[in-house]
C-alpha cells in the first residue's frame, strides 16, 4: 500500500512538536512537508532541538501552501481564526484537512456567541466532523474536514458524558480544571514566564466566559439527545450536526506550575436518584468498554500518569452526604488533548487501525 | 511591659518554621523554647538552615514538657491526635494554648464523624474557641484555648462566608481546592518524592472524605444562623458554640506541584434570586471591611500574591449563565492558613495590635 | 528468529521503568518476567500507572530467582552490593547478564578504593565488559556480564574522552556536574522531599568523594593510554583490562531541581599548545563520528534536548583569554545514562542492531 | 533625625520589587517615588499584586526624572547602558547615587573589553565605588556613586577572595554557576518561557564571554595585590581604584529551573603547597571575621538557606587526591546578589547600621 503524505501547518508550535512525533514514525504516512512562519527555510533541528536525531532532522519548512500542496492530508496547528481560510484552501485543493484549530468546532450560531464574530467559512460546516473518536467514531469513518476537540474540552466531556447519556447531569453542574502550562502555546507571555509562573497558580478565562464551555456543552447535548440509556454503545455513532439538548455548565480553568496534564473535576447533582460509587463506575465501564485510550479506574487519576501519551483516565464518585457526584479526567494536553486525538481519529477516517503512532505507554518520572 | 513566654511544640515542621520566623520578631514575646523529638537537644539551626544567621540559632531543641513548663503560651505545631493531651497538660498549667492541630476545632459528635474516635479531652471543648479572627475576633479576646483552623478549611471558609452570611449558599455547594506540597508536612513520603510529585496534579481525600468539610460546614453553619443579613458587622461576633444550620457542600482537593498556596474555588447555585458580579463583590467589600488580612479583588486571585505571607485574597463572579456564583480565595497554607493565623489570634487574645509580627507583604517573584 | 527472553530485577525503580518501556517493544526480545521485593505478587501496573494501558501491566512481579531462571538475558537494575550475587547467579546458570549498578565497573584496587570494601566476586571481573559501546563496541560483542556504566561517570567520560585521546587533559581537571533528582532513585529521603527540594540547588558528594570519579579516571586512562591519536578511530576498540593511564580530576555533582537531565560542565588546561574552539569541535565530530546515539554541536547543550532519549550531546569550545578549554555533556540520566546505555550494550551483545527499541527523538516541552 | 528620602528607577523589575521590600520597612527612609515606564502613572499593586496590603500600594509610578529630583538617594534597577546617564543626572543634582546597573563596575579599559564600546561617562569613575562591602567598606563611608556588584560576580568573588588573599589562585581557575531564573529579568523571553525553562539545565554565556568575569577577574585582582596576608582584616579596606593584580579564571553559568539563587562551585589548583579543608575552612573563617552577612559552614552551603535573604554562605574543601580546592557560595541573585547587597551598601555610605533594613532570616520550605 502506497503511504499516504502528510503536511503539518503550525509545526513550530506544540502541537506541531507532537504531531511530528506522532506522524513521524506512522507506518501509513510518509512526512511530506511542514510550515512555520517563524522558521521558513530553516532545518526541523532549529526549531525541535530534541529532534536533531531524527532523520526529519534536516528537512526544511515551508510555506504553509507549499505543504498543502504535496500533502495528502494536513495537520492544522495554527491559531484559529487564521486557520479556517487554510482549511478552506486545503478542502478545495480535495485534502483531507485536521483542524486542531476551534474554526470548525462549533455550528454558526455558538461560534459566534464564543468567538464574537461570524464564521469565516460556514459552508464548509456542514462537512465538518468532530473528532471525538469515542463518540463520533462512526461519523469519523468518512470524513474529509476533522474538527479535532480542544484539550479542556475533552477531559470535561470525557468525565461527563455518562451522566450526560443517563440523565444525571444536574442544574448545578460545575467543572473545574487545572491545566499545565504547554496549553497555552509556545509564544512568550508575562505571565507565563518562568519566574512568574513557578509556584502559583492563576484562574483565567473564569466566570463562564472560557471558550470552550460551548463545546463541552454541544458535546454533552448531544450525548444526552442521541444516546439510547437501554443502549450505551448508541453513544458511539452520535451525529455531529445530529440532534442536541442544552446542558448548562460552569467552568473554571486554572494554570498550574506544570508543563504537561490536564485534570478535570466535574461536579453535579442529579434531579433525582441516589448515585452510589461502585454503580457509577460500572456505568463508566461500559460506556467506554473498547476504547483502547479510555482508561477507567477506581481512584480520582494523576496527571503524571499520561504525561506524554493518548490516554485518557477517567474516574467517578458518589458523595453521598450531599447527593453530589464527582467525575474526573486525566489527560495530556498535547496528547489525547491535542495531537494524539488529532492522529486518532485521522486513522480512522484514512483506514488505520485507530491507535496507529499513537502513545499508549508513557513515562515514569 | 514585660514580655510574654512563647513556646512551640513541633518546631521542626513546615509549621514551626513559621512560627518560628513570626514569634521570633514579635515585639511583644520571647521565644522561651521549642521543642522537636526529632531534634531533640540539638541546635535550632540543624533543623532550619534559612535561620543559621538568628540569634535563635544556637538555642537548643527541648523536650515538649520542658517548653511548656516555661512558657506562658505554647504553639502546638504538633500532629492531630498526640497535641489533645499536650493542650491538656498545658492547660493544667494555665497557659494559654493555641493548637494548629484539629484536636479542638470540632464539637464531639462532628470530631467523632471525621476523626473515627471519641474526642479525648472533651471537657475543654467548651473552652476552646475557633481561631478564624474574621469570624470569630469578639469571642478570641478572652481566648485561653485556640483551635487555629485547618488551611484547606480557612480557604473555603472565607471563599464563603458572604454567600452563607445572605443565604446564597445552595443545595449543590462543591469546593475544589489547588494545594501546594507543604501542606501535607515535612516527612518524606512516596507520592511527595520529588520525582514523583514534580509535574502533576493529583487529588487526594476525594469523594467528601476529606477532614475539613466538617470544619467548613460548621463554621459556614455558624455564619449562617447567628449574622444577621441586615447588619453584616454582626458576622464578626460568632459564637463558637452557638447556634448553627448544616449547610452540605461536596470538597475535592488536589495537590499540585507548588511548594506553598492554596486556591479555593467554590461553586453553587443559589436557590432563587439572581445575582450580579458587581453586587456579589460589593458584598464581599462589606462582609470583609476593616479586616486587614483579607484583601477583596475583582478577579480570581493568583496564589502567588500571597505566598510567604499571612494575607488571603478573595474574589466572586456571576455565572449569568448558569445561575451560578463563583466565590475564589488564595492563601499561603502556612501563613494564613496555618502561623499567621495562629499568631493573629493569639495577637488578639493577648490584646497585641491584631497584625502583630504578621507577613503583611509578600515577595515576588 | 526466536525472540530472546528478557528478565529485570530491580523493575519497580526508575531505571526499570526505562528499561521496561525500551524492552517492552524490542523486536528480538519477549519480557519474560521482572522482580521487585516491594511489588512481589502484584500486577505491573501497580508499581507504574503510566503502563496501566500496557499489555504487560497486568503481569505480575516475581522474585528474583523467578525471574533469572526463566531469563536468557537479565538486567540488574538494583543496588550496588546486593547486585553482585544476583549477578553471580545468573552467570552461573549461564545467561547473559547486564548489571545496572556498580558492582562490576572497577578493578579490584579502585573498588576497594572507592567503595570501601573489597570485591565479592572478584572471580567474574576478567569477564566483565564495561558497558560504554563509544569506548568498547569491540569489545561487547562478546560480553556475557556487562557492567553498565554509572550516569555521571558517563557523561564526563563523553565530555572529556577526545581530549584524553589527544594528550589535551591537564593537571587541573574539574567537572561540575547538575544533575536531576531522579538521579538518586526512588525511595523518598528527606532532602529529596518535594518542598525541600524544590526551588534549591544542592552539592552532594563534594571534594572528590564521588565514586564515579574512579570510573570516569579509568576510562579516561584507557583512552589515554590505548588510543593511537594518529588513527581515532582506534579508541573504539578499547580494552576494559587493557593497558591504562591514571589522570586525576576533580568532580563536583549538584542536584538542581529537575526530574531528568545531566549536565556536565568539563575544564581542564592542557599543559602546552593553544587550542581553538573550531578544531576542537573538528577533533570532538572525529572522533564520534559514526556514533547514532552522540550528537556534536557547536554549542554548549540544553538537557532538556535529550529528556527521555537515549542519545548525548556534546560540545566543547576554547577560552583563549585562559586557555582553558571547556567541554559539556547534557545526556538523560535514566536514558543514555541507565538503561538507554545498558539495551545498547545488550544489543552490541546479542548480535541486534545497536539502536533496536531506542529512544532516539525525544518529546518537547 | 529627618527621613532620608529614596527612590526607586526600574522599579517594576526583579531588582525594584525587592528594593520596595526592603526600603518600604528601612526606618531611616522614607520611600519618595519610584519609577516605571511600562507602569507609569498605575498604582504600584498593578506591578506586585504581593504589595496590594502595603501602605505603598496606592502609590502612583512617576517618571524617572520627578523621582529622582525629590529624592536624597536613587536606586537604579535600570538596564546597563541606560542607567548611566540616570546616574549622571541624579549627581549633577547632588544624589547619592545607588546603581544596580553594570555601568559604574569596571574601568574604562575592562569596560570597552566586555561591554564592546567605550564607557559613556568616564568622568564619573573616579567618584564611583565598587559596592561590594566585606572588601571595600572602608571607602564605602563616603561614597556618593556606588557601583553594586552582579549577582553572579558577587557569588564567585566571595567564594574566592580568601584563595586570593593568601595566594592560593592557581592558572587553571574555573568558576561554574548556577542559577535561578530570575536573575535573566522579568521580561518573556522564548527560553525563559515556562514549558521551555522548566525541566531544563542550559548553559549560556559560555567560553569566557560572561560579562560578569571582568568584575570577579578585578576583585580577586584588588585583593591579591592590597591584602596583607599576614594580617586579613587589609582585605577590607581595599581601595576601588587602588592596586590590581591580573588573575584569569574561566567561568560558566547555567540557568536551571528554579526562580532564585546562585550556587558558585570554584575550582583552582594552587601553584604549590598543599592544602587541607580545616585549615582552608579557618582561613574562611578569619576572612569573614564580623561579617554579619557571609556565613562560613564546614558544607557545601544549598540555595535554598539563602532564599528570600541578604546573606552568603560560603565553604571550602580541598580534594588532596588531586591538589584542588574546591570553593562554593550560595545566596540569592536578587538579595545579597542585588537589592540587598545595594541596601547594604547604602546603610554603609548613610551611616545606618550595616543590616538595617536586610533580610536575615530566610523562610522553609
Amino acid at each position: 500500500m502506497s503511504l499516504l503524505k502528510a503536511g503539518i501547518l503550525g509545526a513550530s508550535g506544540y502541537g506541531g512538536s507532537e504531531l511530528l512525533r506522532r506522524l513521524g514514525k506512522h507506518e501509513g504516512v510518509v512526512l511530506s512537508g511542514f510550515a512555520s512562519r517563524q522558521f521558513l527555510g530553516k532545518p526541523l533541528r532549529e526549531a525541535w532541538p530534541q529532534l536533531s536525531g531524527s532523520h526529519h532532522g534536516e528537512m526544511l519548512f515551508q510555506s504553509d501552501t507549499e505543504v498543502i500542496e504535496v500533502a495528502d492530508v494536513v495537520f492544522f496547528a495554527t491559531p484559529h481564526g487564521a486557520t479556517a481560510p487554510l482549511v478552506a484552501q486545503a478542502r478545495a485543493a480535495g485534502k483531507l484537512a485536521v483542524d486542531l484549530s476551534a474554526d470548525y468546532r462549533l455550528e454558526q450560531d455558538p461560534y459566534r456567541h464564543w468567538y464574537g464574530q461570524a464564521h469565516p467559512h460556514p459552508e464548509l460546516l456542514a462537512e465538518a466532523r468532530y473528532g471525538l473518536p469515542e463518540l463520533h467514531r462512526h461519523e469519523l469513518k468518512d470524513a474529509q474536514l476533522i474538527a479535532s476537540p480542544g484539550c479542556n474540552a475533552t477531559a470535561a466531556t470525557l468525565a461527563l458524558a455518562p451522566l450526560a447519556a443517563t440523565g444525571q447531569l444536574g442544574e448545578a453542574t460545575s467543572v473545574t480544571i487545572a491545566t499545565g502550562i504547554s496549553g497555552a502555546g509556545r509564544s512568550p507571555k508575562q505571565p507565563l514566564h518562568f519566574p512568574e509562573a513557578m509556584d502559583s497558580v492563576v484562574p483565567y478565562s473564569t466566570g463562564g466566559t472560557h471558550r470552550h464551555i460551548g463545546e463541552v456543552e454541544a458535546n454533552l447535548g448531544r450525548v444526552a439527545a442521541q444516546t439510547d440509556a437501554a443502549d450505551l454503545s448508541s453513544a458511539r455513532q452520535l451525529r455531529t450536526h445530529g440532534e442536541q439538548k442544552q446542558p448548562r455548565l460552569t467552568f473554571t480553568p486554572m494554570r498550574v506550575p506544570m508543563v504537561r496534564g490536564i485534570l478535570a473535576v466535574a461536579t453535579t447533582r442529579p434531579a433525582s436518584g441516589e448515585a452510589d460509587s461502585a454503580s457509577l463506575l460500572e456505568l463508566y465501564r461500559q460506556f467506554y468498554e473498547g476504547d483502547r485510550l479510555i482508561h477507567v479506574q477506581d481512584t480520582a487519576p494523576e496527571t503524571k500518569s499520561v504525561s506524554g501519551t493518548d490516554r485518557a483516565i477517567v474516574s467517578v464518585e458518589a458523595d453521598p452526604r450531599t447527593g453530589m457526584i464527582i467525575a474526573y479526567c486525566a489527560l495530556d494536553n498535547l496528547g489525547k488533548g491535542a495531537a494524539g486525538q488529532a492522529v486518532q481519529a485521522f486513522n480512522i477516517a484514512a483506514g488505520f487501525p485507530e491507535t496507529t503512532a499513537l502513545e499508549l505507554e508513557g513515562r515514569w518520572p
